[in-house]
């Protein structure tokens, strides 16, 4: 994409309401933009971001046998009067009226529409399991939104549903999607470590919350360090086969929220092993039995005929939080440092002089090879001072800058930066495409 | 896709709501359910079709040279205050009160937020022209939703705004979108036909409608027959050239909805090349130059420094309503006949004998092959006789059918069925992943 034609709205001044870095940087680099309180539009740059967030997201769930679906964001009232939880959700509740007076909500999550369209076409056990997700905008009415996208009131989540005949069968559609999210994150460049959590008021019995270590979190967490180090599933794992172990391996360490930490358990982890630390909670997953199949009637018919509720858990990732944690996690001073799986273009071309007939060739050339090999490249072919766009670049934080100025042209060289690790080297210019694409591939190759 | 895991909850009996076969259809091939007056959830067989649709509309905008977002659902009163839209709009927005008191609507379109979002970032003359859209889901509050999806109150669609310093640019971006669209309704296999249109409640000057001719359209259109036979532009077609000769062409001859139709300059038509049918609209383009910009202040300095306010057109796609009109126009009693760009899956693969070893290993094996040469393969592997799996493939209409059963086994041989043609022919299995992985590559290649 040429910048000419980009709408980048970068900001010189910090936002004065944006207290953390992620908020910051989304703002002053044009990723987002303020709509209302908790509102944001997502400008081109950080549309891309979250295109790419939610993804890998997809990928991860269809690896993992789930089916994608769409619900929509308005739900019916007696919906969730069916469930008792019309009432029971408060204020965050968005609660609308239609032109027919009909009392409509839009929707917080969906365990109840889910279990209705469930029981509505599913009658046998020999139909079970099944896993349903959607990637769904939301809407809570947050009392007090805040940290941007991290707590925003209209955000976008992924929310998976499973479905099984008995309890047993429940813990392995559990352990899927545990196992799912393990890769989920490590894909998006997050070390997101699983915590015991309490249910709350999805309600169930077993429950964890994906944690990023991040000293902006919301919530003080604690963990055995060997769980932070410890190696993710790989591609190859098989979702047909026996996860138990890996979920065992999971949660055999001490983790737990400032919710359910338990002090004297802590204790007892080696000291050298001991961190106590703040989290940002970018993931979710719940068993919850029956609590929505029985009052709603989800049943099947079991192999003699007798009528089952079924089994549910429900799983959900905050794909636009997910955005800011990612932030919090690469980040400096001057700016944003994307991982190469979600950076919102690969590459960063900087033309130096605009305008010179030179620099403008060479530039369209590296430009025209590296897109033709599935590089994405931001092109910045504007006019304006090399400092002005040094800095821009280092704010939006591409992976790799590429600077082509008429120096350069002379010695036939590029200059090539890092934003990683902030490191510039020298690259002759005829074969930049070769070595920056190969850097790209492989950064991009997940295994 | 194995059909065992997946959620496909096919209707034996016509749902009496349902009068036109595109929602009839969607209901019983599982693609959609009502969850409300106009509201529907995408199960998973039609949320593929949606998805295929949006990424091919995405695709086009992309070639375009438009840049994507997206903006939230929910905005500020006081926004459509700024354009005075707030109180003309009428009992179609649908009004929403916050528990802070704050009044917020459901977006059911977006020139006011555009607007906003333009004139906080864009400063110069230097920065246009530029053209932004997002694929988003809207609410019209609808006093009679029907028509399933052609007629919903939230809906998937399309809109891009372009802004431009003078009419003379403005009417390039005009060309650009007008291509786009041509282009875009072919890939997606169907003929759409660009109209003289009314301006309406968008306001503007110069309109058109692109409509899909089908009986059970909307609205009576009248046409000249060579538009519907024009060839649509190529893929190399030049963005940054010159687009009026192919806009001139597409306008040239006689096309006009019911509301703008002109009798006697239709009678002018030879009148072997009249054609008088029924319409379905799936896109709409506006040019409004300052209606937007001049009341919201969207302006930028000119070359002299003055005040320039901007000249926008908005440019719709109906994207949740295209799945409708593609079923109108490709279907029989029995069901689908999904083109291939926007098929679900592009193979339904049929064990006959689920259970059987032969069978299970022949059809694994295919299932294997196709699925590693990028066919979308959705897999019958369920129990149930031959004929309802055959009436279930018939209704949801993917382009071809495999079927594997016991006899051919034997003699070493698949029955294919080409759902379009309903034609059947008999190839050897050792050679059906071959051949079918070809047809699917060459109709998925489009120029």
């Amino acid at each position: 994409m040429r910048l000419s034609r980009y709408y980048l709205p970068v900001l010189k001044e910090t936002p004065s309401e944006a207290q953390i870095a992620s908020h910051r940087l989304m703002l002053r680099a044009g990723m987002i933009r303020q709509e209302g309180a908790g509102i944001y539009a997502w400008l081109p740059l950080g549309f891309r971001v979250l295109k790419k967030i939610e993804q890998i997201v997809r990928e991860e769930q269809d690896r993992a046998g789930a089916a994608e679906m769409l619900m929509p964001t308005i739900q019916q009232a007696d919906l969730w009067r069916e469930s008792g939880r019309y009432d029971a959700y408060g204020k965050e509740m968005l609660r609308i009226t239609d032109r027919a007076d009909r009392e409509m909500l839009f929707g917080p999550t969906n365990e109840e529409m889910i279990t209705e369209i469930f029981r509505a076409g599913v009658r046998s056990y020999k139909d079970l399991p099944k896993i349903l997700y959607h990637i769904q905008w939301k809407f809570r009415d947050e009392i007090r939104p805040r940290f941007g996208v991290m707590r925003g009131r209209e955000f976008l989540m992924k929310d998976s549903y499973s479905f099984d005949i008995d309890e047993e069968s429940a813990r392995k559609s559990y352990y899927k999607m545990f196992v799912a999210y393990l890769r989920t994150f490590a894909r998006l460049g997050v070390k997101a470590i699983p915590m015991r959590a309490d249910t709350g008021p999805i309600g169930g019995d077993l429950s964890h919350e994906f944690i990023v270590l991040a000293e902006t979190g919301e919530s003080a967490v604690f963990c055995d360090k060997r769980l932070v180090e410890m190696d993710t599933p790989k591609k190859d794992v098989d979702f047909d086969g026996d996860l138990k172990p890996i979920f065992d391996q999971f949660t055999s360490l001490y983790a737990a929220t400032d919710e359910m930490h338990d002090k004297s358990e802590f204790d007892s982890v080696d000291q050298k092993h001991q961190v106590s630390a703040r989290g940002i909670e970018v993931g979710h997953i719940f068993f919850f039995g029956e609590k929505y199949s029985k009052p709603m009637k989800a049943v099947v018919a079991g192999s003699d005929g007798s009528e089952i509720p079924v089994q549910m858990g429900s799983y959900g990732v905050g794909v636009s939080r997910l955005m800011g944690a990612i932030i919090e996690a690469y980040h400096d001073e001057n700016g944003c440092k994307w991982p190469m799986p979600v950076a919102p273009y690969h590459v960063g071309l900087v033309n130096l002089r605009s305008g010179d007939e030179d620099c403008d060739a060479a530039c369209d050339k590296i430009y025209k090879e590296l897109t033709s090999k599935g590089v994405e490249v931001l092109y910045d072919d504007t006019g304006g001072r090399p400092g002005e766009k040094f800095a821009r670049m280092d704010l939006i934080g591409l992976p790799y800058q590429l600077v082509i100025g008429p120096r350069g042209i002379k010695s036939g060289e590029a200059e090539v930066k890092n934003r990683t690790t902030d490191e510039r080297e020298t690259i002759a210019i005829d074969k930049v495409t070769e070595i920056i694409s190969g850097r790209v591939a492989d950064a991009l190759d997940y295994a």
